[in-house]
C-alpha cells in the first residue's frame, strides 16, 4: 500500500470548501472523483485543513493510501487531465506510511489579496477583495507586527470555532503593496476558525480609525471578539503554503 | 444633446461579444441596460468595434447621445454601481457632437495572453490561453517583425471577413515573457475578422516548426489563408487600447 501526497492549487469560487459536505460540491469530492477515474477505485483523502467556501489555495496538501503501481508523473498527469479546470495537481510524491496531511502539518501560510482602488476590476472578481479606501501599509504593518508571537487568539476567531485551546504562534505577518494590489500574509503553527479573515478585518478597522493600534493588545488580552474586527470576504483568501518537517 | 464617450473594461467570458445579437447577452446590451437604469431612457450606443464572444477589453470605447444634466463623475459612479461585476466604466467624457467611437477611431492595440507552462493554472482560466510547449520569444519576435508595415492581410483573416480592402498598417508588434506568462501585442490602424488571433496562430505555427520564418512573406503575398495558421482561442485576447486623434 502506497501513501501518496498531492500538492494541489485551486480556485475555490465554485466549491463549498475542502471538506465533504451535504450542501454542495467540495474540493475533496472533486479530487476523490478524479482519483477514482484514474485509479479505478474510490480512496479516502486526508486534507491538511478544512478551508471555507470560496477560499482559494496556491498549495494545499492532501494524502491518500492506494494500491497502484502507477508512476508519480503519470498520476499527476492523469489527474490533471480529469480534474476540472479550477483544480490542478502541482506535485505528487510518495511519502512514508505514517504521513498524514493534517496531523503532520507544522504550520501554514495564508495570503489575503485586496484590490485597493476606487476602480472596479472585472479581472479580479472572486480573486481579490475590492476595498475602496487607501490602505496605509506602514500603519497596517504596525498592526501585523502585534500579531507576531505566541498569543491567545480567542478574540480573533469566528463563533463556530471548536478549538478549546486558542493559543497560536504566528511566526511572520506582513502587508505589502504592488500598485493597487495589497497583499497581507500570515504564517503560523495553526489557525482558528475564520482567524485569518478576522486578522485582516482588524487591520482594516485600524485603517478606518475604528480601532487604535493600542487597542489590539488589550483586545487580545480580554479574549472577546470585537464587532469592529469584521470577518473579511472569503474571495481574497488563499492558503499559500503548508509546512511539514 | 450631449455626446458622451465611455472607456470601459470587461471580462468577456460570459458575453457574446460587443455587438447586439439574437443568440445571447452582449456587452452592448448590458451597457444600454445600465444607461437606461441611470438616465431613465434607452439610448443607442456606438461601439469602437465588434469584439468576438469571450474576448476581453482593457479599454474599449463607445459613445452615446443623451439629454441629461448629470455630471460625468456621477454618470461613471452610477453606471459602475448598476453594471455587472464583469464590466466597469474607467472614464466618462463629454466629446464633440461629431465624435463616433467607430468612425473616428485611428487605430487599436490588442494583447494576447498565453500561459506558457505545462502546469495547469486555475487562476488564469478564461484569462489566458494555456499552451504547453515553450515559446522561444526571440524567434517569435522575428515573426512579429514581419507583420509590421503596410501589408495585405487577406491570408490572415477568418472566412467570415466582410472587408473588401484587406490592406492594413501594423505600427508595432511584439512578444514578451514574464515568467510563464507570454504576452503578444499588436498595434495598427485596423484589423480584419479574427486577424489578431490568426497572427498569434502564425507565431505558434513557426514556434512548432510547421512553418518557417521565410514562409510568412510568401503567404502574405499569395493572400491565401493557410491551415497552419490557426485561429487561437478567444479567451487570451484583450482589446487593450483604442486610439483617436
Amino acid at each position: 500500500m502506497r501513501n501518496i501526497k498531492l500538492t494541489i492549487c485551486y480556485l475555490g469560487t465554485n466549491y463549498h470548501g475542502f471538506q465533504v459536505q451535504s450542501n454542495g460540491i467540495t474540493i475533496c469530492e472533486a479530487v476523490q472523483d478524479a482519483i477514482e477515474r484514474v485509479l479505478g477505485k474510490r480512496y479516502d483523502v486526508k486534507g491538511c485543513s478544512r478551508t471555507d467556501a470560496g477560499v482559494h489555495a496556491n498549495r494545499y496538501c492532501l494524502n491518500f493510501r492506494a494500491e497502484t503501481e502507477m508512476p508519480l508523473w503519470s498520476i499527476k498527469k492523469a489527474l490533471n487531465a480529469v480534474l476540472p479546470d479550477d483544480i490542478a495537481v502541482r506535485c505528487a510524491e510518495d511519502v512514508p506510511e505514517d504521513f498524514h496531511a493534517r496531523y503532520c502539518c507544522k504550520g501554514k501560510r495564508y495570503v489575503y489579496k485586496i484590490w485597493n482602488s476606487d476602480a472596479k476590476n472585472p479581472f479580479l472578481q472572486g480573486l481579490a477583495y475590492h476595498y475602496f479606501r487607501t490602505i496605509d501599509v506602514v500603519q497596517a504593518q504596525a498592526v501585523c507586527n502585534l500579531f507576531v508571537g505566541t498569543h491567545d487568539f480567542a478574540a480573533f476567531c469566528g463563533g463556530k470555532n471548536t478549538q478549546e485551546n486558542t493559543v497560536r504562534t504566528i511566526t511572520a505577518c506582513g502587508i505589502c503593496r504592488s500598485g493597487d494590489l495589497v497583499e497581507f500574509y500570515v504564517e503560523g503553527d495553526g489557525f482558528l476558525y475564520n482567524m485569518v479573515r478576522i486578522l485582516v478585518g482588524t487591520v482594516i478597522a485600524v485603517s478606518e480609525n475604528r480601532l487604535n493600534l493600542q487597542d489590539i493588545p488589550r483586545i487580545m488580552e480580554q479574549g472577546v471578539r470585537r464587532v469592529e474586527c469584521k470577518t473579511m470576504s472569503a474571495c481574497g483568501l488563499y492558503l499559500d503554503e503548508v509546512f511539514y518537517e
